[in-house]
């Protein structure tokens, strides 16, 4: 079950308890759209928002930042636009429910309320607190947790009510927790426009294993389970939890083979794959217009 | 004649060559609406823009910067559209042809392709442009020209003309050339709500005087006009050159005296706030409406 693995949050709480007093409140995320084409670890984000959205039934804003990427990426504005357009229709794909989602990028809405809303955070964000909060120089990679540390701060200052955040646990690349998936490495992620084939392939060849060195000191010691990739995709993916305690249990006390566990995570993930592409085959022009539409979405604010 | 009292210009030749080989320009001016009302100071540049409108009949575009008074001055959002709408009606008092001239609020503006312009420059300026240009750090006063050297580097960079540049020579506080006008002391400025009863007390009592310290001196050396203060304010005020020759040299040969030069100062700038203020009386929110319309403007751009 993807819940259980989105363990990181702050505030949680208090928004959950407002929502039991009848309070409003509404989903907010967003990617950077600096790729061509998402992988598994930008699509998870979205299939737990959709989870959320689908369970609260409240309204959804996605915020896709192509002007930050303009200005770290070497894009053209023309080209940090297509991609955003292209990656609103990866997010469409997840099934988001047009009526309460509101997709938006940056170089398209920036201005009015909103620019408002830029000028009175950045009024407030000082060179201090910015060192404060990234501890490092801007050239450094930096998560978006330091962002919504800031918005924390800020909030309140400006009479508004703190986010409640939950962060995704560390998709990790085939390669191991200690890789990172790189763009410039096809070979490192499953990417929603693979083929069964490459995702065979990908998983058979790159997924790092925590079994044993031969199938006799399997049998009898087992998996690794802290350090085995498809199990931790399995983890992210098979949707049924009884099946995934008994691959768990099975892997651990060596009845199970990795090549056997990355047979069905090849299964479950060229299922997932194609279901994606399929969906997003059915993204129109005219659907993007409608999630990116500024109109009111219901019970927004109460 | 004012004009003549316009004496820096950056690559003002090369604008007005483009000019008479019938290519296109425009005028680009502002104002960071900070205050209430103007001063004499703050009029000058728009009363010289009003001047070159006339003479070449080319569009004019004025902008307000009132997202960067928010950030930088303690006034909240609301207040600082209020004072760049109060400052749009005296920059039209000046008599702007409402059809070539398009005024508008950065606040109400930024977005779209303006946004993408301030992302085009944003990239190609580092911090080290920035100190190189500005060679201090961002709290201390800075001027605009630093704003039009990195206007100048960044233009090129995305396909455009540099602009050409003129800026106004100094207008001093009555005080003289080494104090400043300042907001704080409404005795350091003749201001456009000003009556004349108020502007008679102030220059009698504060424009420093380059006469001597008693007729008998006067007489025999005359005045230093190097530091008066009232025979300064008519060089940009006193529309007749004749007449302010005649100022100049009775006044520096010691026949005129301080107290006489005052009194026309008194009578030349009673008039000019008076009619200003006549104007200004005359504008209503449906012309600043007119002004801030967005709209083609007439041989924009060719």
């Amino acid at each position: 079950m993807l819940m259980s693995f989105f363990f990181s949050d702050r505030d949680l709480n208090t928004i959950l308890d407002l929502y039991e007093a009848g309070e409003k409140f509404y989903l907010y995320t967003g990617r950077g759209p600096s790729s061509e084409s998402l992988h598994l670890g930008h699509l998870i984000p979205f299939m737990f928002t959709k989870y959320l959205q689908d369970a609260f039934k409240v309204p959804l804003v996605i915020q896709l930042t192509d002007d930050e990427k303009f200005l770290w990426k070497n894009l053209t504005i023309a080209e940090c636009k297509r991609l955003a357009r292209e990656n609103a229709k990866d997010i469409i794909a997840c099934g988001f429910d047009v009526e309460g989602t509101f997709i938006f990028t940056d170089l398209n809405y920036v201005g009015g309320a909103f620019y408002e809303n830029m000028l009175e955070v950045a009024k407030r964000v000082t060179y201090n607190n910015l060192r404060g909060i990234f501890g490092i120089t801007p050239e450094d990679q930096i998560g978006k947790d330091p962002y919504f540390r800031m918005t924390h701060d800020v909030a309140p200052k400006i009479g508004f009510q703190k986010p409640s955040l939950i962060e995704s646990r560390f998709f990790p690349a085939l390669q191991g927790e200690c890789t990172k998936m790189s763009a410039s490495d096809p070979n490192s992620a499953i990417y929603v426009t693979d083929s069964s084939k490459q995702i065979k392939a990908k998983v058979n060849k790159y997924a790092f294993s925590g079994g044993q060195a031969s199938v006799e000191l399997h049998r009898k010691l087992g998996a690794n389970l802290d350090v085995d990739v498809p199990l931790k995709y399995l983890n992210f993916f098979l949707e049924d939890d009884d099946e995934l305690d008994h691959i768990k249990k099975e892997y651990k006390e060596g009845r199970m083979l990795t090549g056997e566990v990355k047979q069905r995570l090849i299964a479950v993930l060229s299922e997932l794959v194609a279901r994606h592409q399929r969906a997003r085959a059915q993204v129109t022009e005219e659907m993007v217009d409608a999630f990116m539409a500024v109109r009111p979405l219901p019970n927004m604010f109460g």
